[in-house]
């Protein structure tokens, strides 16, 4: 259920209630332009993924910036931008379920929406939806480009595919998905380059495929934070999806030390607040953020201006810091952490505190937060 | 913020909206009055800890049958037990903040409310907000008892900080809290029996070093899921935390290989049901329930009756299940998983789904998800 604000505007940031989902917002607005920026350069389309911040004010200041609208994976996520205000999204994933179907039908009603298939049985029960509601539908086929998750993965069926949702009575065509969810957390740079070159083969391959049956592809879509300095030097994509850079992580970071550190990567925004609650151990101190207030797949958050201490999720509820010989934290203390992976972790909070210059702000709902389905 | 029920009473379960949280109404109501049955024999007081389930309605069933009140491990969880009518609730955690100790003062005077301390100052300012509020208030002191987390390190400074509790105007010296969290998740009986044998130790000698000191030691309370059996024959303790029976998770299962198999352990009541969205890889499918949907903190989930097939979160969104040569599922096939830690598991959603014989029984809101300050 919804919890109350960790903080009210005007406060100063030594007041909000720990642990929260802290926003540096000059940071924040930094991010934001400088990917305006690039994409800008690029002249490719940006359609920020929204799964990250699950917020339709953060998607309003992205297309404030020139978004065209934003990405949503999952079809609740979708009703609740929509909801919110924004009015063209794109689901990035297959929905199969015939509920849902009825749902995005219902939603293709209010608002610009796409959506992405791979299956032939799934495309002809979304054409059906669409059809009890009179409706119709942008339709993009997801193809497999290494990510050996959701996708078609051969040119012979997406050519198949096509034919059908061109075919379709309620069905529009409307190019590809080709996204590689991996490769955006491949460590080294150059490993992110091949993976990406090797994806752009296959995007080149389903076009030329898709053109040899006289099959119009107007638009390609992909990309993330993880591989769009790549991504965008590729004509073989138009639009590009990426959305953890406005907020970053711990496990983004890595990958973009050498850009961070010539100044063209992106800075962390996003923190949680902790606060230190129990100091008797001799070589540690306990915090009050633990496996509720912190997603743990990528491993353990960075402590900002501790970056050489340990911080252990010990409980749900609890984080110790190992210590070194020159660090004391005193009881009451507060400490930024920096999550290893943005996405998860906003999705364990109902509101984000926008801090600027030691105060708060503004306060936003995590308004899809847990919207899973 | 708060999503849509997944699902209505009268529903199949193959029409549950998912990933959703799914509670097996039958095992859950065995796992309930097994471990009620179990703290009858043992004469201990059972005090469950609601920081797992966070829905006033299982604390309720859980009173019913015994229970003395709840546990909680934060202030806002506590609050919203209160809210939903459980009028015994312990803090067994501490807490620092000023702004929260008003709180706690405040939620005192409403509730039998216990909290534990481990620190001098904290326990002052504790006192001076009772004070502020005019309240008095039950005060235990956490003992470490080999946990390396929170609690007073040695008996000299228990002894002190319970003469500071018997000499606040407003605190009421409860007791100790002797819990040790770390040994719930030991793999072995032998370990778990050594660490519990050794934390009785710890207790004993606190026990002693305050009689010397003349003073009354009321209750200890401890001990949870992975322990209980061994805490049940100690005369350390006077009271039990159990809270993960209720539920069980894959990491408890395989703690309770040996107890499952001989009808004393506890069975898995908690499922996540997802479904498969996306069949075109070779060896193996997509499901619709990834890293926000599914606690990774004690590895990958379980598949209930494919125990054999390992399932991988993906994605944010994605799950994908490698196949053996002799399993299919095919799109739009319904999966339970068992997830690997039940607490933080719960925590990702807004409602548990209760089935019993194939139908949607009943719907209940977890009400403190997200309850983490």
């Amino acid at each position: 259920m919804v919890q109350c604000p960790p903080a009210s505007v005007g406060m100063s940031v030594s007041e909000i209630d720990t642990p929260a989902l802290v926003i540096d917002l000059d940071i924040y607005e930094r991010n934001l332009d400088k990917m305006a920026q690039m994409m800008k350069s690029s002249g490719k389309i940006f359609r920020p993924h929204a799964k990250m911040h699950k917020s339709p004010l953060v998607a309003d200041d992205q297309i404030k910036r020139g978004a065209i609208g934003v990405c949503c994976q999952k079809l609740s996520e979708a009703e609740i931008m929509a909801d919110g205000g924004i009015s063209d999204i794109l689901i990035t994933n297959e929905i199969v379920a015939p509920g849902k179907l009825d749902r995005v039908a219902e939603l293709s009603k209010k608002i610009k929406l796409g959506i992405c298939v791979d299956n032939l049985d799934a495309t002809q029960a979304l054409n059906k939806a669409c059809a009890r509601k009179n409706t119709n539908i942008r339709v993009l086929i997801e193809i497999d480009v290494g990510g050996n998750r959701c996708g078609v993965t051969n040119s012979t069926n997406t050519v198949a595919l096509a034919q059908f949702i061109i075919n379709s009575s309620h069905l529009n065509f409307g190019g590809l998905q080709a996204y590689h969810g991996a490769a955006q957390h491949l460590r080294t740079p150059k490993e992110r380059a091949d993976t990406v070159s090797s994806a752009a083969k296959i995007v080149s391959e389903t076009k030329k495929a898709l053109s040899d049956a006289n099959i119009d592809c107007e638009l390609v879509t992909g990309g993330g934070t993880g591989t769009f300095m790549h991504d965008k030097d590729y004509n073989e994509w138009d639009e590009l999806q990426c959305g953890s850079y406005a907020f970053m992580d711990a496990d983004y970071g890595k990958n973009q030390l050498s850009e961070i550190e010539n100044g063209t990567g992106f800075e962390h925004s996003l923190f949680i607040q902790t606060m230190v609650m129990s100091t008797n151990q001799p070589n540690m101190v306990i915090c009050d953020a633990g496996l509720k207030a912190i997603a743990s797949d990528s491993g353990n958050p960075l402590i900002k201006g501790f970056e050489h201490l340990n911080y252990r999720m010990t409980s749900d509820e609890h984080g110790n810091i190992d210590l070194d010989d020159n660090t004391t934290f005193n009881l009451g203390d507060r400490v930024l952490l920096i999550p290893g992976h943005c996405d998860p972790n906003v999705n364990l909070y109902d509101w984000c505190v926008g801090v600027r210059n030691g105060i708060v702000e503004k306060i936003w709902p995590v308004a899809a937060r847990g919207a899973i389905s």
